[in-house]
């Protein structure tokens, strides 16, 4: 239950306005504490689709600030400094979160202190803590030692079609453009680079419908799908060294349907095959290595998305890695999942990941993120960005 | 379109009647032309639910009848004659047919003549011709040589808790009791006697959900029922000769499923397996099979149905073969589907299938009966019921 605004509440809207039940403007001081504006932005709930709060509140943060220009496209907002710098890097991250748990795991709570505090809540991990970087960087680097782009996009957790940084290259694509980008998805504070590919594949197994009655009148699609399930079983996925990074192969069915009645023999059954592919391969060399492995069935492509190669031999790459990993130790390490650093990829801008929160956490119901990893990621940025 | 009945139409409700529009009730004549009435009958849709206005033509034809006592219960006619002889026959069709072909088939057409002349549409195999037989002999033998129970059920093509012969052993099991029963389920005019049992089981599988951008932190449920398949896909059939007939059995799986999304790792597969099983077995005896078949995997019991065995051992089901086959050639042979049979055998009535119509032919689009079958079939059946 809500209680309505009392009259002459500020957040009341003046007669004539109108506002959506609840629709209170969320206000995020970017420069206060990191932690606090962390912790402001996980609790607008911003799940896929539901966004526009965050949104309002990044593009209403930032259009104040003199240094910056400040685009909004749908529930995206780029912001970008425009110093005339001989390069430009592009910082970019998503406002969108999966779904909430049940029930909701917000407002975040902090467990444990000093070092060892960490925010739990949904969006902590997969990757607000990069757009609170994000934020108070953009407010505070007024004459980076790079122009910067900060892009903050909405609809990454969901169908490639409705991704927010793929609709600002369609709308905008300059706005996109720079010799380097940086996504701020979970890395543990580490640098992973590239990212593995996929693709999706029905492998199909026909037979003949009949009676399950006298089955031997008919061929069991379903039975016939054992040797599609045996190749699955059987396969061992590859690990691949590119540009330095192993990336780890994998090959999995994500479904499986077949028949359409208790006392029917079905004559088709289908599985569905994920294959996530070092990006040494390109898309149709996935669709091949596919193919060989279930040879003899009939195989459909449904969707795909080419990976990344790591990119760090570019100069503006091997500085930001330099710079990072003096702060943060460690090794750049392969980026195991498929993330939008293949679209700047496709774009032939180098990227890599690099933001707080364990990967592995990502989308869980106990989706908790060290205050540690924010306040690490912010000094690497902000040492890189202002040497 | 429907035009609507003129005024003072024979058809037309009566002032302060009620009728559905387009619920003409429909009038078979019993002691016209046999095929004549069989394609009558199969002219009235009667898919499974359906059945109403097949059932109100086939009460109001029986009940102008003085020798036979008619009792409806819900879409079910029962009519018997109560002739004090020492033996009842009860002798029983469904009404209700699987759903119309798309356009419909109906109403039926004749295709070849004389002995090589079949009737098409739906119902003509699965089992109008037997309902057409039963229903001519029912009006003509007033003093038959056993007493006759005739019965016309609903909803046996649909789930076994709604069968119309189920419903009457609950509501009126005097009305079923006999010494023998014919179903007129389609035997291509021989005798097939008993029937299979039929169980089915959810064979599951589990793992761990993972993302499917890294499989191996996970388990793949759907990988795991490789095993499953192998089993089926090996499985070796038995025939089984029970009472002197030979029923040959089924393990198909006749469902899979498995997955949530495109990009996570199952941690659940569901495979339905059918098993359909000779009489030599009960439910219990089946199910230890079915677990024995797949142990190692969690197995659940969703539901299940005896068969029954052929009982031609019995004075009078000998009698009758006799006499049928005296006419028609041949040898009792198995029933290999599930049919009420098993429902009159778990009263202890024996009982056997004999009717028009190939089989194989059932809940097929391209369903016909050879007007051959029909003709013998009566002729064996009025034979045996006027010795």
């Amino acid at each position: 239950m809500t209680s309505a605004p009392a009259a002459g509440s500020p957040d009341r809207p003046a007669p004539g306005e109108e506002a959506a039940p609840g629709a209170v403007p969320v206000r995020l001081d970017l420069e206060g504490d990191l932690i606090a504006l962390f912790r402001a932005i996980c609790d607008v709930p911003s799940v896929s689709g539901d966004e526009k709060a965050l949104a309002d509140a990044v593009e209403a943060a930032l259009r104040p600030y003199a240094h910056l220009e400040v685009v909004r496209d749908g529930d995206a907002v780029v912001a970008r400094t425009n110093l005339g710098r001989q390069r430009r890097v592009v910082i970019a991250g998503h406002l969108d979160t999966v779904p909430l748990t049940d029930p909701p795991n917000l407002p975040t709570r902090v467990v444990g202190e000093g070092a060892h505090a960490e925010v739990w809540g949904r969006g902590t991990v997969d990757m607000l803590g990069g757009v609170a970087i994000q934020l108070a960087l953009a407010a505070e680097l007024v004459e980076p030692a790079q122009d910067v782009t900060w892009v903050f996009y909405d609809h990454e957790e969901v169908a490639a079609n409705l991704n927010g940084l793929g609709r600002l290259m369609r709308h905008r694509p300059d706005l996109l453009a720079g010799d380097f980008a940086v996504l701020g998805e979970p890395t543990a504070a580490g640098i992973e680079g590239g990212c593995k590919g996929t693709l999706r594949v029905e492998v199909a197994t026909t037979g003949v419908a009949a009676h399950s009655g006298r089955p031997w009148l008919g061929e069991n699609a379903i039975h016939a799908a054992h040797e599609v399930l045996d190749r699955l079983a059987a396969y061992e996925a590859k690990e691949v060294e590119v540009d330095g990074l192993v990336f780890r192969e994998g090959m999995s069915a994500v479904a499986i349907s077949g028949g359409i009645a208790g006392n029917v023999v079905p004559d088709r059954c289908v599985v569905t095959v994920n294959y996530r592919f070092a990006p040494n391969l390109d898309l149709a060399g996935a669709e091949a290595h596919v193919r060989d492995l279930f040879a003899g069935f009939d195989v459909r492509v449904t969707d795909g998305a080419p990976g990344a190669r790591p990119g760090l031999d570019a100069p503006l790459a091997k500085d930001f890695a330099d710079t990072v990993l003096a702060l943060t130790g460690g090794q750049p390490a392969a980026k195991q999942g498929w993330t939008d650093v293949a679209r700047f990829s496709a774009l032939g801008v180098p990227a890599v990941n690099f933001g707080p929160g364990d990967p592995l956490l990502a989308h869980k119901d106990d989706e908790r993120c060290p205050v540690g990893h924010v306040t690490t990621c912010h000094a690497a940025l902000r040492e890189w960005l202002t040497r």
